[in-house]
């Protein structure tokens, strides 16, 4: 997609380069992920990207963490402009995480299927993809896993944690669990609860890849015959709660195709550039996305809850040295702006350190990754503890 | 879906009783239906049911459109409650549209799939049902249909059309087209032009339907393997833009099923109450519902423009004798105030006698079917001219 008013280099700042994604095993036979059911998981390897530099200090690191559909490629490109990280804009020299000073690390997510282990991923015990055998997981694991990375890398506290839709959901409950490793949380578009609207959106995606024929229970894999169709229909359905209404105005409005310089009759075929949009994004997401993960990681999403017990949570926060960013988006329709304040409001109640912003962009969800100046600002003095 | 708040029987007046949906045939070989596009259509029958009786002066006659997924079966029942008409507490004894004093019909719509010729009739020229060689027909083929239909029963003007959605669609056109037919019009919460994200939404339902592997392009009668997981996505995705977040809120919440008394552990299955209702609709509706009728319907909505040059239509309305009534709902995001605040701007340039509405009701588009006493009481103002 391209936003015209903003292009990815629409800000000062050069981006980290050339990188490349590496591979860790965090977890073996002999010392499996326990996950919070109790069930475990071995091995568990981990892909993740670093750019920047971590000081002597080890003060330096900042964690990002992706939404449903991200990656461990969150900056730098892998070879050229065309494979340029999904939240490029944010990451780099001169950009509001400033690699020159800052330490950033990316992981792709438990349960993804871009490096790290998911249901894309052999079972040993049985030699076939895991498929929906895989154990189910909270984002309270999705934590964990890269806490390992942490340790790993040789990392005890976190300079910051950021990210933007599931990712400040998962940045939320590490900064509830752990609040001593994370100097600052920013939740950018999150929630600790979603409605049952959103619960209604993903349910639906998720019927589309569940009632395709291909699905096969989800053991699709090396079959010839994947749940494409099904996987396809939920990220077009997943785009229209992505951009707000007023966006899907300006950049399609009711523009027809050209077709051959004539105006196309009525037809089912695409004809509506708002409808070849949503086509190019099904069929482009098939070609990077594993419809068990999209499965997985929106299920996830759906039972978050970490302030089901509000007084305990309430409790745990006293004293808590975390220094809290919550952004929100005026047309973002999907994570809304009563979901920060909801956020805010049980931070507040516990005394916590807290900056609330609602940000003016067209865009709606979206909008998160997208260089929105406003937000860049707000991003870059909250780090630099001018706000 | 019960409202609990808003049973139908909330309203004083009885049913119109048991009724019979008849049959007739308006177009045959001879004298075939000569579609918008030029194409023409035969045989073409029609199925439709009335209420009350057509006085002397046949001046008493009300025609309600019914919307995307409607039939002619408004009002009345067919043996018992469960067999309720789907505006029953609209149309009736004593209720806003009394069928004391008016004389209300109801047909299927061209291209439905209860009664009235459609892609799954018969095509005379193949002996096989028409499936996607069906003609593409507009809004305006719907109303002339309707049209033939008065004309058959001896109607010539009109006391009120009444419509709601893509039946306030077809009232709209039938009120440019013909005003002196109608004396009053009643567009309830409908549109003159669908939003790109209107579109989006009607796009990735056909996509669900058309990338099933057994729609077979349409053909799929008598095969035994019907595209029921697209239309029940199709179904279930409509279904949440038919409610309000707030609805949603209110009826569901985050409530989980009961799983024999004990909380469920993480599932893809139907989990929360939500998805239970969601599955349901779905469920439900292939019992009753056509696919390709679905594509069709659909698709007319995404067309219909009637104010494309609005000078022209201006122009055309002004002496326009029809007294129009302009309802929408404060929570319906689907066809939004807006939707009817662009209407009451081309009637007012035109100089046009018209009453414009926001109605409260939490209930989001689904509230033009419920008896929101404030819209009832409206409605009925209205029609004895009282507004």
């Amino acid at each position: 997609m391209t936003h015209e008013t903003l292009g990815s280099n629409a800000e000062a700042g050069a981006s980290v380069g050339l990188v490349v994604t590496q591979n860790v095993r965090l977890f073996d036979e002999e010392s499996p992920l326990v996950l919070e059911s109790g069930e475990t998981l071995a091995p568990v390897d981990v892909a993740y990207e670093t750019y920047g530099e971590l000081n002597a200090e080890r003060s330096n690191a900042i964690v990002f963490c992706h939404a449903l559909t991200g990656d461990a490629h969150a900056a730098g490109h892998h070879g050229g402009p065309k494979t340029e990280g999904w939240w490029d804009s944010m990451i780099g020299p001169g950009k509001p995480v400033g690699t020159n000073e800052y330490f950033v690390i990316c992981s792709n997510l438990l349960g993804g299927c871009s490096g790290t282990t998911g249901p894309s991923s052999i079972d040993p015990a049985t030699g076939k993809p895991y498929g929906l055998r895989f154990p189910h997981f909270s984002v309270r694991d999705l934590v964990e896993v890269q806490r390992a990375l942490l340790r790993k890398l040789g990392i005890e506290k976190l300079y910051a944690g950021v990210g933007g839709s599931l990712g400040g959901m998962q940045i939320l409950q590490w900064a509830l669990d752990h609040p001593d490793e994370m100097k600052n949380a920013l939740l950018i578009c999150a929630t600790s609860r979603l409605t049952p609207e959103n619960i209604a959106f993903s349910s639906v995606a998720r019927n589309a890849i569940m009632r395709d024929v291909n699905f096969q229970n989800g053991d699709y894999y090396g079959t010839g015959c994947e749940p494409d169709s099904g996987l396809a229909v939920a990220r077009m359905l997943a785009h229209i709660t992505y951009l707000s209404g007023e966006a899907l105005e300006t950049k399609f409005g009711r523009e027809r195709r050209e077709a051959k310089g004539q105006a196309q009759g009525p037809t089912f075929g695409i004809d509506f550039q708002i409808e070849s949009y949503l086509d190019h994004q099904g069929e482009k997401f098939l070609k990077r996305f594993d419809a068990n993960t999209y499965l997985y990681l929106s299920r996830v999403m759906d039972y978050f809850d970490p302030f089901a017990d509000e007084d305990a949570v309430v409790e745990g926060l006293r004293e808590n040295p975390t220094r809290f960013l919550v952004v929100s988006f005026d047309t973002d329709w999907r994570f809304s702006t009563s979901h920060s304040l909801e956020i805010a409001r049980v931070l507040e109640r516990a005394g916590c350190d807290f900056v609330r912003e609602e940000i003016a962009s067209p865009w709606g969800h979206d909008s998160f990754l997208l260089p929105v100046p406003a937000y860049h600002q707000l991003v870059r003095d909250f780090l630099a503890d001018k706000r």
